[in-house]
C-alpha cells in the first residue's frame, strides 16, 4: 500500500555548472542557463502497513508537516540556486529529486514509514522520479 | 502491458473507529471525523497478454460494466460508510483500495486478464495505491 | 481587469425540499436525494483598478483569507445541509452560489475591489457561475 | 465567435516597486519580493466572422506565431523584470496582462481579427483577465 | 445564473472546402487537410432562473440527455465530414459550434431554460467559444 | 532515477481485423470499428545515471527531438492504419505502444540511456503502459 501526498512551490533557477565557463554552460544548457522559474509539483510517495486502529499508513497530517518545514518552506518563493541543501549542485530537477530524498528519508522513517518515491513535475511536459 | 480504466464517483463518509469514543474519534481523526465527501477517481490496471484477434489485453466495455455494477453503483451517490463491502471498516482510503481489491479481483480473472493495481485519488493532492 | 482566486473545499450534501415528502423528494432528486459528497472548487472573481504602488487590484493574500474565513471554514470537511448560510435552504449548487455571494460582496468591497462572479465545479463535468 | 490560443512560459521575477525601498518592498510583496518563478499559462482570445473560404475565423498557425514572436520568445525561460516591455513595470501578472495586451493589439488586427480578451494563469489557484 | 455542461467526444476529421481543388485545399488547411481526429470537449452553457421547487436552474439529467442525442450520439466515434447537421459544411470548430448551436437552442428552449453559449476545446492549446 | 517526456498527437484510427469480415469486425470492435480519432498523450520514460557534467540524465532536447522524428511526424494529423510502423497491425493502443517501443529503444539508446516505459492515453479515462 503506498500513499502519494502532492504539494507545490514556485522557485526560480538557472542551470549552470560552476567548474565551466560561461560560453561552455550556454553551450551546455541553452536557454536553461538564463535565469527562469516553475511552478514545481512534488509527489512524495510513502508506504508502510495500514494500522488497525486509525485505518492509516502514515497521518497525512503529519506528512504534510513534514514536507511543508523541510522543503517547501526552504523552496517556495525562491532562488533554488541559494538553497542550502542544492548549493553546489547543478539545479537539475534529477538533482532536486535526489536532495530532497536525503531531506526527507529519515523524517518519514520516524513517523513509522518508508519513503519510496520522489516525483517532480517541473514543467506538463517533464517529470521525473526517483526512488532512492 | 498494462491498462487501466478510470471511473469516478461522489461519496460521502466520515473517518471514525467504532471501538473509540466521540473523544477519541475527535482526537484520532480531527475534521475527518465530521460528516463530508469527496469526487473520488478510481483507476483500476489489469494486465495480461494482447490477444491476436483482437489486438486488445480486455475489451474495455466489459471491464467498464464490472467496475460499474462491482463498485460505482454501490458508492456513486451515497454515503461510504453503510456500502455493502465497507461496513465495520474506517472508510480511509487505504481501507477502499483494499475492499475494492477484493470485489474485482475474481470477475476480472474471469474475463481473463489478472487485477494489478488499484488506484485512489481523494482529492487533487491525496492518492492512494494498492497492488493486492 | 478581473483576478480569479481558486479554493477548494470536500463536503457532504443531500438534495431535500423541507416541503415536500419523502417520495416526491426521491422523484424529484433521484440519486441526489441520497447523502453524497464532492471536491468542490470555488473561483471567486473579483474587478478593480490596479493600484500604481502595488500593481496589483488586491492583494491576493487578503483575498485569500477573506474566502478562507467566510467560506472555506465552514463547508470544507462538513455536511453543508447544516451550515449556517445554507439552512432551510435546498443545497444545490446554484444556491451555494449565491449564498456564498451574499457572504463575500461586503467584505471584498472593505478591501477596495468589486466582487464580480461567483464560480462554483462540482463535478468536472458540471459547473455554475452566478454574477448577482 | 471566439477563439482562444493556449501558450505556456516558465520565467524568473521578483515584484519590485523601484521607488520604495528595500524594507517597504519586503512589508508589500511578503514573499513575492524574493527572487521566485513559475510556468504560466497565456491565453489570448480573438474575435471575428467566420471566413466562407476557410470556415475559420484566423488562421491559428498565424495566432501562433505571432504569439511567439511577440511574447514568448521574449519571456520563456527568461526574468521577467529585465524583457523590454516589462522594463520599470511592477512585474504582476495584471501588468503583464496590459504589456502583452498592448503589445499583441495590432498585430492581430493586421491578421483580419480583433484581440478580446488576455487571460493569464499564474499557479492553478491564480488567473488574471483583462479585457484592454 | 448560468449552468455548465460537458460532454465528450471521439471523432475523425479532415478540414476540406469542395469548391477548391486537392492542391488549394492543401495550401489552405496544411497539415489539417489530413484525415485525422481528436477528443473534443464540448461544453453547453444554459440561463434562467432557480426555480423554488427544486433549487434547480434545469435538470442536469434532462440537459445530458438531450445533448446526448442531438450531439454525441452522432459525433461520437464517427467521422465528423458525414455527420448530418455538418454536411457540405467545412468541418472547422468554428462550424462545429454554429451548428451544434442550431441543434440544441429548441430542445433547451423546451425545457424552460435557453441557451447562453457553446464552447468547444479541440486540443489542450485550442478552444472556441459560441453566444448564437 | 527516471525521466519522461511527454509529446501529443491527434490523428484518426478505426479498430479493424483485415482477417475478419465486415460483419465480424463490427461485432468485435462495436462503434471502435467506425473511423473516428483522438488526441493521444504519449509519456516516454528512460532511465539512466546523472551525468557530473550536466546533473542531467539525457538532454530533454536530444529526446524531444528523437520523439518527434520517430513518432510524432509519422502519427500527428494522419491516420494511424496508414503510417508506416502500423500497417498491417490492429491499431489498439496496446499495439502502438508495442511498435513504438520498437521506434524508440535503439535510438535511446545511442543517447546513452535506457527506454523504460512507453504510456499511451487515448482518452482520459483510458491509459497503457507497456515495458517492453
Amino acid at each position: 500500500m503506498y500513499i502519494t501526498r502532492r504539494e507545490r512551490f514556485s522557485a526560480a533557477h538557472k542551470l549552470e555548472n560552476t567548474h565551466l565557463n560561461t560560453k561552455e554552460n550556454k553551450q551546455l544548457f541553452d536557454k536553461c542557463n538564463n535565469l527562469h522559474g516553475h511552478n514545481y509539483e512534488l509527489f512524495v510517495t510513502v508506504t508502510g502497513a495500514i494500522k488497525p486502529n486509525s485505518g492509516f499508513i502514515i497521518d497525512l497530517k503529519d506528512l504534510k508537516k513534514i514536507i511543508q518545514e523541510k522543503i517547501i518552506d526552504k523552496l517556495d518563493h525562491n532562488y533554488i540556486n541559494e538553497v542550502d541543501f542544492m548549493k553546489n549542485k547543478i539545479t537539475t530537477t534529477e538533482n532536486l529529486c535526489v536532495q530532497i530524498w536525503g531531506e526527507l528519508k529519515e523524517p518519514i522513517k520516524l513517523l513509522g514509514a518508508k519513503l519510496y518515491k520522489i516525483k517532480i513535475t517541473e514543467t506538463e511536459n517533464n517529470s521525473f522520479e526517483y526512488y532512492g
